[in-house]
């Protein structure tokens, strides 16, 4: 049979506040609407609402901008606060130019403001990225396991910039239960060429393919990825970081 | 309601020869495994069947590099016949180190080899990306609407490296009938927030979603997205391409 399979958007949660019980509240919502999860579901959750429930949104008034943070916010026309919010949460500026900051993020993401964000989130805050997606994802996994006994695969998403093409899409920052990236290693085609194209990025794909009903305003943040014959795994969104000595654009 | 949509692959096509009817193909096949195309159906095809249907496969054995050719490929260590056709389609070469040649397409595209890809042809032979996958995609609406009367959305897909994250993602070459960028410019969040990400490449959220059924075997070379509300365009693929004056990363 073709394989297929199903994408359906999770509606109807409240709004997450830290210490919110995710787990609970994505299982009664997708219930609620009608698509229970099953065994083998892939659940794709936006990476603010975990960030939400783990406190990691920060009051732009609490902020003191280091000399550092200001001199760039100067050059760059942006918020010093916010600013310096990006430089705590990154190991390294890879690009700064035209109003944009592209760092590397202390888990390795490269993206612009280091995953900081002033979207739906209140007004004077910006939410910061989960100190550990993998983590994050692990612990929504146990919890859901917990309240039902079903394993799912967790993929924690957020939106980046790529060079060279317009527009975002949803990547994979963290995972639970999934092996992130599918090989073709060693394997070939029906004419009997070694495949060139070996590594695939099954868990961007995934957060790509649920952003179609995630959009951008907060009313979808999460995504049940239905059908799919994914390879379970213990592993880690890690293998998604590519090693710089093989990163001609570093 | 939830938004929710399908990924159907199609399977069971012949192996596609140049000249092939690639509309009644696909028409037949998904009708035989009972998914029928509808309405409003948007179609991923891998940009390798479309080449082959329109005659872009090419003998190496019929190649004569040129000097240029044969110095990059001394370095590269790669097939000079290869890299001939690479520079061929190409008109920059972007980064060449560890056996990796990086181009600028003809039509603007960023990527390893320039499309030229040995897989899933014959042995002996390379393909080429479509001349034109706009049109392309054009074409085949066209060919579908004819003999059926529907008017789909088509997305020209093909599997691609990104800078900075492991693992290949397929993304859309070529469009007919779809605007390959959702914009939100001037929306707000909840919050009363303008938006930061304001452009989402969903052509290449489309590609990325249908890979996960199509694999990289060549036995799945199409697939049905069913049920999104896409917004429906005369419009080209190239406002995917990043204009290099935006682009940090030249």
């Amino acid at each position: 049979m073709a394989p297929r399979y199903e994408v359906m958007g999770i509606e109807g949660l409240p709004e997450i506040r830290g210490g919110a019980d995710l787990g609970q509240l994505i299982l009664e919502a997708a219930a609620h609407q009608g698509t229970p999860l099953r065994e083998s579901d892939c659940l794709v959750v936006s990476q603010k609402i975990l960030s939400k429930a783990e406190g990691r949104v920060v009051r732009l008034a609490e902020v003191v901008p280091s000399p550092a943070a200001l001199a760039m916010a100067r050059e760059l026309d942006r918020d010093p606060r916010l600013v310096e919010l990006i430089l705590r949460e990154s190991k390294r500026v890879v690009r700064m130019d035209k109003g944009v900051l592209i760092v590397e993020t202390r888990h390795g993401w490269i993206c612009a403001n280091g995953g900081v964000d002033q979207s739906n989130v209140d007004l004077d805050t910006a939410s910061l990225l989960p100190e550990d997606p993998d983590r994050s994802a692990q612990t929504l996994r146990d919890r859901i396991r917990q309240l039902t006994g079903l394993d799912l695969a967790i993929v924690v998403s957020d939106t980046f910039g790529r060079p060279w093409r317009e527009g975002l899409a949803n990547v994979a920052i963290g995972v639970a239960g999934l092996q992130p990236i599918k090989s073709y290693l060693g394997e070939r085609d029906p004419a009997g060429h070694v495949l060139q194209a070996t590594l695939l990025a099954v868990a961007d794909e995934l957060a790509s393919a649920a952003e179609l009903v995630m959009g951008k305003l907060s009313r979808v943040p999460v995504a049940i990825v239905r059908g799919l014959a994914l390879e379970r795994a213990e592993a880690s969104s890690k293998s998604l970081l590519r090693d710089p000595s093989r990163d001609l654009f570093r």
